[in-house]
C-alpha cells in the first residue's frame, strides 16, 4: 500500500512489508544527454547510431541517470525524519531506460535492525524496484538505510 | 600497477589481479549543489546550517553524484573494448565527498568468468575504491562488468 508523505517516519514507525510508492517522472532526451556527457560518455549513451549496434539496441539512458532519478523519486516519497541516509546498496538493471520513459519506484521494508550499540538508530533494509511504463523493471536494489528512533 | 588507456581490452586481456588508476577530479560545490538540486534534494546536501547538525557534520556531496563521478573516472581509465557495461554493483560510502575534494578512481580484476553460454562474452569482477585527496575511501564497489572476447 502507497503511503501519504505528509508525516515524518522514525525507526518505530516502521515496520516489515510496508511499502511506499512515488509518483512517475519521465526521462527527457535532452537530461539523459546531458547526464551522460557529464558521467558516463560512452557511444551507446550518446550516438544513436552507436547504440543501434550495441546490447542496449537504441540509446540507453546511464544507469547512473537511472539510479539518480531513482532517488529523486525516493526523497518525495518516503518520508524518513532526518533524511534517506544509504549505507550499502546492490543495485543492477534488469532492462534499460530509454528517452521518454516515466519512471516510477516502488520501496518495501525488508527487514528493520535495531542498533545494539548507538541507541539512537536502527538500519532498515528496503527492496526498491524502479519500473517504466509497461512495468519493466529498470533498476532492482537493496538498500540498507541508516534510520534514527524517535525515543533513544 | 597503472595501465596505459590506449588500447580496447578484450576479456582475453584481462587478469585477476590487474589494476586501472583514474585521474583525479575535483568536485565544485556549484556542481555539488546542482546535482543534490535535480536527484538528490535533502538539507544536508544543500544546507550549510543543517549539514552541520546532520550525521555528516557539513555540506556533503549525495553519494549518488560520488557514483556518478566514479563512472566518469572510469570511462576515462578503464579502456573495455565495447564499453563499460555494469550487471551488477554493490556500493557503499564509508567516508563523505565535501566540496573541493579531488577524487580518484582504482580498480582491480577480482575475477574473470566466461559465459557458458554465450561464447562471446563473459563477467568480470572488479573491486572498485574511490579516494579523496586525503586517501579516505568515499566510495567502494564491487561492480559486475560485461565483457566481451576478441575471439567468439
Amino acid at each position: 500500500m502507497a503511503m501519504a508523505i505528509s508525516k515524518s517516519l522514525y525507526l518505530e514507525d516502521l515496520r516489515v512489508g510496508q511499502a511506499f510508492e512515488s509518483l512517475s517522472k519521465k526521462i527527457e532526451l535532452e537530461d539523459m544527454l546531458g547526464f551522460a556527457q557529464a558521467f558516463d560518455p560512452q557511444s551507446f549513451h550518446l550516438d544513436p547510431a552507436a547504440a543501434r549496434s550495441s546490447i542496449f539496441g537504441s540509446l540507453a539512458a546511464s544507469g547512473w541517470h537511472t539510479a539518480a532519478l531513482t532517488m529523486s523519486l525516493l526523497v518525495s516519497s518516503v518520508p524518513l525524519a532526518k533524511g534517506i541516509i544509504g549505507l550499502d546498496i546492490q543495485l543492477n538493471w534488469p532492462y534499460p531506460t530509454y528517452p521518454d520513459d516515466f519512471l516510477q519506484v516502488k520501496a518495501v521494508v525488508q527487514d528493520i535492525e535495531v542498533s545494539s550499540t548507538k541507541l539512537d538508530r536502527g538500519v532498515v533494509t528496503m527492496e526498491i524496484e524502479t519500473c517504466n511504463q509497461d512495468g519493466k523493471v529498470v533498476q532492482h536494489a537493496i538498500a540498507k538505510l541508516l534510520v534514527f528512533k524517535k525515543q533513544p
